[in-house]
């Protein structure tokens, strides 16, 4: 296809795919399109280990690696404490109240004082203007075409990094504010994602969003995302206005996907009202799976979640224990267990390896833009 | 345009308008699109007259009707018990609260024993089946060219009705549940509407409902709305598989349309943040302005809504006398003021006549089908 995001990042399909698989990143971008690794759940150490497998695999073909980056952050984890001062901030009535969920759920309790150290030190440092700087120089390190920062502003110190480089630097916005100020931060691709999207979002719907984020930044490129699942998705947003798109949800139900067996087999029976935008796995409003979990968060009973950071070290050890006794069939955890995923989850009714999804939707594509000729061409 | 909505309709651009305002329904009617009119708010003699108007100024060009049949009412409202057993079921303090109100933002009281009664034998009222079986009789007398109900599956005898007058039956849903639902109730025209819409909508975006949808009733055509206020939305939602769009947010700003002066200045200046889903209105969820109105009846004061129709008896005559006073200047008065739309109101910023409206999104359509084939020919 002929968009100047094509041309300009060298892919033959204007399709992002955002994924923390490498397998899914590799794959897209071998396919034509353009996959964005998913880097906030790595140490350092262990991105640099990932890039290089997919360095391995591509051939030279261009990809980008994705930092989450927050604007604003629980103030524990802003003071430069570190994780001591992180878990101090914890009331003892979270950690009880999750004590009591595994109770309620019969769920074996983890080492919790051992999975607090280990995520406050993981999880918790990442997000952290520290841990993202530290992310960000491993990537630009790698042969990257594009490094993408998924929450707030970047900071000055990545943009900066990047020019340096050479490397396009590309955020996500929720509104068209958010966008004017991404442009005036240096950022040369905006990702304009609407509320249907899984993971962190907003509420304005994908529909409205795209075309006044188009509006407001012209001449600078603006993917769509939010919702996107299918060819004929991605003729509406390049419909829109989009000079591409980015895709994060579909890849979960990958053949190559590292999404845990039965939390994909919740996401191919999901219909699109499965999904909830809940604070309750990292403290800001990110849309995932609708589940027990979510429901004893949300609930009448609950402390309420934390903050970004906070909030992660209380449930990403929790949700990891949660998915490895699920997968041995404890019914508790199954009810428990979800991950972040978008309205489309209704629309991702098979499983196929990504490839394919990308050819799909390539042809899918072709066939909306001939049926919009065929109701143009009588006239 | 050659879609089968077109030919079955007798229209030339798939474009319908849902308004409550007479002038706007003949405006898009008599620009090719088709024009309907939002009977909920008017009596039967009301719309006896509306309809005499449309037809004295539309030369034969085809419209339609749309009247609210909540599936669901307060039992108070069900019991055949009329306006007094609803009067009764609403609680003193939901009158109190109101009072509260008024007081809180220095707007005169109007009279509320004259309102509560009028509103009763009115808004209350027309929602129960008896209600909208006499404004459905009115509307059939009329060659109307379509009839829609906006709530809910059509009760059996406006299907009826409809079909033995020949005319056809169109339904809203927010899920593809509900779209099956309708088809199998003899709806001949659904109209997925995107949690995006203003006025009662569900959760589910336009992005993602309306390709579900499509697929779930093929062959029987869809319209989407939601989110759609200009002709590249319009392309996109024919992307998506629909074969037209329904439009109701978009009118509200035209040079014709009802909108009180102070309400069209309010939505002019107000972008796509500014609506927030709420039952302070109607007590079913509809997306509408962000005013003090809703911000008091989501907060931490109020007694919270009532169900539909209760809280209609309550708010519109509230809402009418807001209305009047805000437009003497009334500060108090012009907080509290809002009305019905979607998130779209942020791309609505000029004053048009309606039949400008449709031309500039037929243009803007053409515009967005040729750089889809300029984005694909070079190919």
């Amino acid at each position: 296809m002929n968009t100047e995001v094509c041309a300009r990042f060298g892919i033959e399909f204007p399709l992002f795919a955002f994924s923390h698989c490498r397998d899914v990143v590799a794959a897209v971008t071998n396919a034509g399109g353009f996959g964005v690794l998913g880097a906030v759940a790595y140490t350092p150490e262990r991105l640099e280990e990932e890039l290089r497998w997919i360095d391995d695999h591509v051939n030279g073909r261009p990809y980008g690696v994705d930092v989450l980056v927050p604007g604003k952050i629980d103030k524990a984890a802003e003071s430069g404490g570190g994780p001591a001062a992180m878990l101090a901030a914890i009331p003892d009535e979270h950690w009880n109240f999750l004590i009591g969920l595994f109770e309620k759920y019969d769920v074996p309790l983890p080492d919790f004082e051992k999975a607090k150290r280990a995520n406050a030190r993981g999880v918790g440092e990442q997000v952290t203007a520290k841990g993202a700087t530290e992310l960000i120089d491993v990537a630009l390190a790698h042969p990257i075409g594009l490094i993408a920062s998924a929450l707030g502003t970047p900071p000055p110190i990545m943009v900066e990094k990047a020019k340096a480089a050479g490397i396009p630097v590309a955020a996500l916005v929720g509104t068209s504010e958010h966008a004017r100020r991404q442009v005036a931060a240096g950022v040369d691709l905006i990702v304009a994602q609407g509320g249907e999207a899984g993971g962190h979002t907003g509420e304005i719907s994908t529909m409205v969003l795209v075309p006044e984020v188009v509006d407001t930044v012209a001449p600078v490129p603006v993917l769509a995302a939010g919702g996107i699942a299918t060819g004929r998705q991605m003729a509406a947003a390049l419909a829109l206005g989009a000079s591409g798109v980015w895709c994060g949800s579909v890849w979960l139900t990958t053949e190559e996907a590292e999404t845990p067996p039965h939390v994909k087999e919740k996401m191919l029976a999901a219909t699109s009202r499965d999904t909830v935008r809940s604070r309750s796995r990292t403290g800001k409003p990110a849309r995932q799976l609708r589940s027990a979990w979510t429901d004893e968060w949300e609930g009448p009973d609950s402390p309420g979640p934390l903050g970004m950071p906070l909030q992660m070290i209380v449930a990403e050890g929790a949700m990891r224990q949660i998915t490895k006794i699920a997968e041995s069939g404890n019914p508790g955890a199954r009810q428990l267990a979800n991950y972040f995923v978008g309205q489309c989850v209704g629309l991702m009714n098979t499983v196929k390896p990504a490839r394919q999804v990308v050819y799909d939707m390539v042809d899918d594509f072709a066939n909306a833009v001939e049926r919009l000729n065929a109701i143009t061409s009588a006239d």
